[in-house]
């Protein structure tokens, strides 16, 4: 398995609607996608960033995906008013709380 | 709740060096810190990254680790080997399959 980090950096003003182009190409298309497992969409709380966080069955099935014709178009609109920094990405460890304690609410 | 994800720009050289210094600034400080919830370590495939993912309580409680005078040695020995961009975010959506499918293994 890989994990994808793409980060995209967008003027605050475009924020809302990178994450509406972003959530039409994954429900559209990637979504549909050999090897797709599952991803998680993320809006910075300064407005400059929106980051999807995923996991792919393989590196080559997520660039198969990108290679495609098909989501090429959905996959282009965001790069209008965004700049892109990918990342491809094996986990390494996943931390816990050391000592479990009750949590205010 | 809170994302944190902070991207570690690093020399393929250095990029062992800083996973173990990030594991031990976790698993030594900052899985003790009130709010922590988890966090998840991941070294890029090029080499010239490392990125936390993390999920915090609160904005809050994240500051406040960051402040503590404790863990701040642990946290600026990565940074005398990598450029730091950290993220503040919250979550928009998740997105699974949309259609399940058998998995080739």
């Amino acid at each position: 398995m890989v994990t994808l980090i793409n980060v995209f950096t967008v003027e605050p003003a475009n924020q809302q609607r990178l994450v509406g182009l972003l959530i039409r190409a994954t429900e559209s298309l990637v979504n549909r996608a050999p090897g797709f497992i599952s991803s998680t969409l993320h809006r910075s709380v300064d407005g400059t960033k929106v980051t999807m966080y995923a996991q792919w069955r393989s590196a080559q099935d997520y660039q198969a995906m990108r290679q495609d014709p098909g989501p090429l178009p959905f996959l282009e609109e965001p790069l209008t008013i965004s700049t892109f920094e990918p990342g491809l990405y094996k986990i390494v460890r996943t931390f816990r709380p050391a000592c479990e304690r009750p949590q205010r609410r």
